[in-house]
């Protein structure tokens, strides 16, 4: 069971278990059931329960889920029990919230290299980290051994800048540009499009009859 | 046709198609054709032509789309051929990064209100728009007939927030907060899970086996 592929809907539901187990460990409790995860999830126990067995046996039958063992056991299978040499790369709006991204400081993603094409920024420093011109960048990439790029740039120079990162030795980019970029299969994009979960809601605000509820 | 319910994954291609249309007609081309959309799409034609057929007759056989009249109708389309107030819930890294969203500024959507509970900013300006308490926000959210509050706060805080937005009338949610909202049928939600695309990301980073590719 745990060669077969994973559907991507099941990965997409574990930072949602992690984020009520966050919730209610902050909370002071201890244990959970798969039915008071149902409860606060609104996903059937069984659900839970199944999408958690892909990765191993973790709760037990008349327990439930022990909460920290199971935040855990989430960390090593969603990857963030490591570090990640993370470059920011365009200053603007998105990249400068992103640096201070509470779900950075959480896990161990360091930002080791912002980069921006815009003299007057270039030189400056953002918490620590001294902003270069985007020329730098391979430099900076291969030299601090990046795992992953935040793309927070336009779409014109996102492809090409992508390319770079490629030839460097890139593992995962997370991007903001509004551009759906061509990588090769062992490196992993993940896109954040505000535009398209902007217009989105309005699509579904003139068109509630086609609004499938709350996803 | 027009009747039919439109599917999500149709509803989630209108914006590409919009932002490749942005990308063409900036650069001077005034048609195109499906199979040029396939191309830099990476979608097939029929695809393209099917999609858009939900909606209406666009093209032309033997002459392709008229870029810039495509652009008028999906905007129609996506409802973006109309003003939006909205209003900004949260005004750390996200919500201000948010109020200079380009996205915004090219549509007709008005930030009418700004709203924090940090008594260190409350009272302060951004962009002429005066910052202020969250408990001021069902009178300016039914004063100014708000369509859209974007929520930009933590987790906790969510819910009780949205229940008021509910009852003000608001129509749509572009939430940031990393939760699930409770929503009655007829509010549209879109969520942007900052953690749940960064924890998919290093999932995929560290099971490539898993990685369904571009997406």
């Amino acid at each position: 069971m745990l060669d077969a592929k994973i559907s991507v809907a099941v990965i997409k539901r574990l930072p949602k278990y992690y984020r009520y187990l966050e919730l209610i460990g902050d909370k002071g409790i201890i244990r959970v059931s798969s039915q008071e995860l149902s409860k606060i999830t609104g996903l059937t126990a069984s659900q839970i329960r199944q999408d958690l067995n892909h990765f191993g046996a973790f709760g037990q039958q008349g327990y439930g889920y022990n909460v920290e063992e199971l935040k855990i056991e989430l960390e090593k299978i969603m990857g963030v029990d490591k570090p990640y040499n993370v470059v920011i790369i365009g200053f603007g709006n998105i990249g400068s919230a992103l640096l201070n991204y509470s779900g950075f400081k959480k896990k161990g993603f360091k930002v080791v290299g912002i980069f921006d094409n815009s003299p007057e920024i270039i030189g400056n420093k953002a918490n620590d980290v001294v902003i270069k011109d985007v020329s730098e960048l391979e430099e900076v990439v291969t030299r601090e051994k990046v795992d992953i790029a935040i793309l927070a740039i336009p779409a014109i120079p996102a492809q090409e800048i992508t390319d770079k990162l490629v030839a460097c030795g890139i593992k995962g980019i997370w991007n903001f540009a509004p551009i759906d970029l061509k990588l090769p299969r062992n490196v992993v994009l993940e896109n954040v499009h505000l535009d398209g979960s902007l217009l989105t809601l309005t699509y579904y605000m003139n068109s509630l009859k086609d609004y499938p509820g709350v996803r």
